[in-house]
């Protein structure tokens, strides 16, 4: 079981999931429990850090320091939750990352799980313990604190239910994955299940459910991973939630399963390239050297001049560094002119159904046009297409190929 | 280098305090800093583990989770602390008690410490690196998180402080140790010594510049102690303070070093107890079974019937307790009437000189006749006396004994 910040926000809020965990024990499940910080502290300990770095900008940081400061705000919810459990009268008591241990990588602040020897922790629940964990951290080889990143309990509670062998619950503020998101389209109906593949691109395409890589580690691990409620009242049961698995366990398959949407994305124009071979390779080889991800690209070749223009986007707080970057290799790029157009939006459309039917991109561009949305630029995996579109159409894009596939009346 | 919660209770006294820690640094010393929670902290999370404890108030506090919550305030301060000095452009890192580690005996909450092991430290200080120490914790030999009791910072930065062999500088809000509490006698002198036996009674007779443990500790270990402020300006130099040593240290001896005093004593009175042995022996092993410290008794005998009286002395916050576990024994003790006084202060004399000085104890009873003030109890050793009056005289008797020994011509 695994609750976010907002699930344990207060000690109110704390008794209650010590409730939904009593009940998981009352019906003889052995229970290991993943928490991350109360809701708003994380944001403190950081904003301390940012303070204690504000000293000398120039400076690299400290993540090791970082980590230390603030994976406390877990260790803190750990302990609150082992004993409210324990005053409820059972048998509970608290795991931070280096007692387990969640061994990590060196990557101080973002860093990857290594290795979750389970033995320790399977033999406290053997006893009937229930384990209460700090998600969000483990510990390097070196003895250090070390945090994933933000979202990381997710990916701690899926390396627990991988180390121990069991499914894993991801309680949230949401009660299941929804075929798109309900404060656009409120006829967005909650899937019972959706496949690991989808849950991914869902995820990466901007639904904020589950984090990216809880639910690859999942897929590798093939933990069965199950979103529900947090938030219900004392007696109620959570509900069934929507079940991430291996698309064979689909009975019904659909062709799309759900429509996801962003608006972190920026998109840059580079006019007037010559159109020679190398240049795409300098590009994208400047902006791998700075961490920039680019996402979806694509390359016109003008009629006439043998000149190109090229099209791609970024996520959009590193904006204004891929401009930097690449004006200060305008002339080995060569390139005439630069934009750049933050007031754009992805949205896709995802479902593994795509992989054996056609007309999927049809219905789509269809659709949109239908509405009059124009269409910027356009990338396809084998079971998603995303097209990048004016910002201001966005809610009206979501809901138009809400209905165009059907996903109203499931 | 030691700093307690107001020292660190923002991030511009943490900067302060890295100030101090790089001029001492820039003085060629080998640095290790012992940090607190920052002022309040702990004060949060004590009152977070109480609401969770609120649930079942029968149930024994699962004092493994309080201490585990409670923990995390000194790892936040000793993270960001390690955050500043870097960013000064300094080599430093945090600890954790695990990482040292500090190992404590199974007394959460009020763990002692076993061990402390100074390789992996020291050999981290040998290189340059400044190590910031999370104070107040420690891990127990089963690997859970134990903390040393409200104040126990002090003792781990003794115990540090003997496990790399050096020197322990206690920053404070006072710039050093005081012949007795300037807020009640404007005379009062800063000491330039003090030895370890006259800081433990001062100590425990409630002076609260350092733990009572701490200074125990050093005593036994033979670590140079010091007290000092850390409410200096940038530039400033934080003064000498007050050196703690060894008698032998201490040039100029004097008859009388302090006064002290505490008002967190209640007196107990038994009338009309059977004049038979065995009766004292009833009663204290009763409160010592109960773990409740008895400070001063004086018992007097009734000249005539048979019957005697005792008087003792409890701390306040037992009195309640020892009320009622008296009452419960009523028949067996055999008295038969017992009296409370909570309106009772302790005023103390402490000084190495009185062992071979005659007349200490006429100088102090005279000098509070003198004044009126009535002596109910008295207790010695052989650095102290005390003498317990009522509470409304404190401030008097205080002034009168400063003036007394002469403490305000020093």
């Amino acid at each position: 079981m695994k609750f976010g910040g907002t699930s344990v926000a207060d000690m109110e809020r704390i008794a209650r999931v010590g409730r939904l965990v009593a009940a998981e024990v009352a019906a003889g499940k052995r229970v290991a429990v993943v928490v991350s910080a109360m809701a708003g502290k994380t944001n403190e300990l950081v904003a301390w850090t940012d303070a204690a770095g504000a000293a000398a900008p120039g400076l690299a940081p400290s993540d090791e320091e970082y980590d230390a400061v603030v994976a406390s705000g877990e260790q803190v919810t750990a302990g609150l939750l082992a004993m409210t459990l324990r005053h409820m009268g059972l048998n509970a008591r608290s795991w931070m990352g280096w007692q387990i241990p969640i061994i990590t990588d060196d990557a101080h602040g973002r860093a990857r799980i290594d290795d979750v020897p389970g033995e320790k922790l399977g033999a406290a629940m053997d006893t009937g313990e229930i384990a209460v964990i700090a998600g969000f951290q483990g510990v390097s080889r070196s003895g250090r604190i070390a945090t994933l990143g933000r979202g990381g309990s997710d990916t701690s509670a899926v390396a627990i239910a991988a180390a121990v062998g069991g499914q894993c619950d991801i309680y949230t503020d949401v009660d299941g994955v929804y075929t798109t998101d309900p404060r656009i389209e409120s006829k967005a109906r909650k899937l019972a299940r959706v496949s690991y593949e989808e849950m991914l691109e869902m995820a990466s395409l901007g639904a904020k459910v589950l984090q990216t890589r809880s639910v690859e580690l999942a897929m590798a691990q093939r933990v069965p991973l199950r979103v529900l409620s947090s938030f219900v009242e004392p007696g109620e049961a959570p509900g069934q939630g929507t079940i991430v698995c291996d698309e064979e366990d689909i009975m019904e398959k659909r062709i799309v399963s759900g429509v996801a949407y962003s608006r972190d994305e920026a998109k840059i124009s580079l006019f007037g390239l010559p159109d020679r071979a190398g240049v795409s390779a300098t590009i994208f080889s400047k902006l791998a050297d700075a961490n920039i991800n680019v996402d979806m690209i694509v390359q016109s070749h003008a009629r006439s001049e043998g000149a190109a223009n090229m099209e791609f986007t970024v996520g959009r707080r590193d904006a204004a560094r891929t401009v930097e970057i690449m004006n200060g290799a305008k002339s080995e790029i060569g390139f005439a002119d630069l934009a750049v157009n933050e007031d754009v939006a992805k949205v896709s459309v995802i479902g593994v159904g795509m992989r054996s039917h056609a007309g999927v991109a049809k219905t789509m561009f269809t659709a949109l046009a239908e509405r009059g949305v124009n269409i910027q630029v356009i990338s396809t995996s084998e079971i998603k297409i995303s097209v990048l579109i004016d910002a201001e159409y966005t809610e009206l894009a979501v809901r138009a190929l809400h209905s165009a596939y059907g996903l109203d009346k499931l």
